[in-house]
């Protein structure tokens, strides 16, 4: 159920020493076959990507952005790392990223460096070392397989606070669409790397994996972290190996979607030191936008994040952010529901019969919290995914050693 | 060294039985003299107020706003009530802040209901009972005092989740301005309400008043709090008595200033849960308003609190922070310094020596931090307070009951 689910991809995963805790910390994923002689043979073929828009981007992304542009996007393999983000690297960096595209040209047969790209996940401003890569990209092209445990093994590889592996796979009756990602830390506001590399056998132009991927972006990964993807890092990649020929665009576009909200709704429970996801949704704003931003305000706020974790329905927090959402806003016409139960309308206090109360703390209680505040003046609707905020994500962040 | 520093003001504090703590809750600020029957005689004189630009708007600032209007920016007497916010209360509460100004007026001599501003902070959304203020505003009105305990007695009433009294006073040869606030919770991003009344013996006219008012709220509350003042509260009022005479714009403007940064420094340092406070400057901005943005950017940051917290120099995150605040922003002319120290140069990691590391140590574990980010890039430079974010803030927040 990962990147080797669809017909066409090798992966691994292997620790090659980035990481102090030897654990694993460095991922493959190439589009092609075992060649006769035990090694990999990739077919480089159309490819797309989402970057971050942060403008410290790291080495990896300013090296990736290039390539697929150069290989007028088309690309053979991904390779990832983690425990070092090789971001505010300097020219030093640069070249440690363009050497692990080097590296893995040399490793698997039918690639050259500009069909190859790169992500890194992990701390920020050290020097990412060349040696632990020099031996570990050829051990990770020899260890590259199919099937379920490479898949796994490369998911395993990429995770830094994360503590499980995310992967999930859709399959339709003529393509199958594979993934696996990594993210964890607060969600929003959030600066914590999210990768992904989304596999498929179906072909398609590099424009239309391109249309496919960022309309899959923007309703999974971008609902979760807010200002779009703003870490130094973020990367996702969608890799076509056309093994299952030709599918229709917006078949095609609906399964990206919905592996890339199926990893979402994983990163979202897996978020560093949260104990409740939340769902925030904004209805009857005056527009998609406004709803989008407003419901951001609401899930981005430390003060509904803290009330998430205490498990208070306070819903005086969420009117006020709301009100300085800069979205159009009345106050006498909001109505807020946790889990359905109305705590507050035409912006005033709702009182509970017993019945409604107990029903209220259940839900505030459970790990999935459903926040609905509707607005009473458009049509307009968007929902965010957020978390609690609790003493396990301080302790999680108070130190990066 | 507060409200009644200034020649005309009255001042008092009691707890009329808001808060369930029977701690103090209610105080009354007068521009007037005791009458010689025991009461107080009000002289309203000119004002000036800035209130939240939340557009859920408490009821109090609505009626504070609209007094202001009708009196043609003239005043004589604020009540302010602490323990519940009086904010998404709807006509109820509309009612009983209307009242509250009633109360006032027929408690002090001299004053229409229309001279009277009103403040209320605590929990939003619950009905503030009236019972409580009928009898507690007479009472507050009857124990009306000059110097410096009535000022004292005042300041404390006011406050909530704060652990002291916020008091400030600047004395110039020919004028005197004092004030009292109260204002806690993590300070970016902050939804906790801010208030603060601040006098003055020197004569102006309302739009004086306004100007000097509007320029030290900028400087001061405005670069602590975010987004300007967006809880549904904040209110921040400036009564003259005119006792001084009048004096230059300049001069008045400078002294409501010092005591609006003074109080704006207090209450950085006795932020809910705070262990440590962090003064966020970015220089070399392409404009003002650019450093401006970039400073809160990384002040609002989660994940650079939380290093603040742990004491953890980890510029990695400052920069990721600036490179998505939509300034002008290029990696490779930062240079970011905690305490002087520079740790960050050309937007790599500089070695510390031995001596540099001890001195940037130090500083870290201290209860202040001076955090610099060099763009670079212009002449832009601003300042914002921030603290950082630690298990005592959660603490605080996580419940309401």
């Amino acid at each position: 159920v990962s990147v080797t689910a669809p017909r066409g991809f090798l992966a691994a995963g292997v620790a090659c020493g980035i990481k102090a805790s030897g654990t694993p910390d460095l991922a493959l994923v190439v589009v092609g076959e075992r060649s006769g002689s035990g090694g990999a043979r990739a077919t480089p073929a159309p490819a797309a990507a989402v970057f971050t828009t942060n403008k410290a981007a790291a080495a990896p992304v300013q090296v990736s952005r290039r390539h697929l542009a150069t290989s007028a996007g088309r690309a053979g393999a991904v390779v990832l790392s983690s425990g070092n983000a090789n971001a505010a690297t300097g020219a030093q960096g640069l070249a440690v990223a363009e050497r692990m595209c080097e590296l893995v040209a040399v490793s698997v047969e039918g690639l050259s460096p500009e069909q190859v790209l790169v992500c890194s996940t992990g701390l920020i401003g050290i020097p990412l070392p060349l040696a632990p890569l020099e031996a570990g990209i050829p051990a990770v092209a020899r260890a590259l397989g199919e099937g379920p445990e490479a898949g796994e093994a490369a998911a395993r590889a990429i995770l830094t606070t994360d503590t499980r592996t995310k992967q999930a796979c859709v399959e339709r009756p003529s393509f199958t669409v594979g993934a696996m990602a990594k993210g964890a830390a607060m969600l929003a506001p959030n600066l914590a790397t999210m990768l992904a590399v989304v596999t498929t056998d179906a072909a398609g132009s590099p424009a239309e994996l391109a249309e496919a991927l960022s309309s899959a972006v923007a309703d999974s990964f971008n609902s979760l972290t807010v200002d779009g993807c703003c870490s130094t890092n973020d990367t996702v990649v969608l890799l076509s190996s056309g093994a299952a020929g030709p599918v229709g665009r917006s078949e095609l576009a609906a399964a990206v979607g919905e592996v890339c909200a199926d990893l979402a709704a994983q990163m979202a429970a897996d978020a560093e030191g949260a104990t409740r996801v939340a769902r925030v949704t904004v209805e009857g704003a005056a527009s998609t936008e406004e709803a989008r931003r407003a419901a951001r305000r609401v899930a981005e706020s430390q003060l509904v994040q803290c009330s998430l974790h205490g498990g208070d329905p306070y819903w005086g927090r969420v009117v006020s952010e709301l009100g300085s959402a800069g979205v159009a806003f009345e106050l006498d016409r909001v109505r807020v529901l946790y889990g359905g139960v109305v705590v507050c309308d035409g912006g005033v206090a709702v009182s509970l019969d017993p019945a409604a109360a107990a029903r209220l703390e259940a839900h505030m209680s459970g790990p999935r919290v459903e926040l609905v505040a509707h607005l009473g003046l458009g049509e307009g609707r968007a929902s965010v995914l957020t978390t609690d905020l609790g003493p396990g994500y301080i302790a999680e962040n108070m130190r990066t050693s």
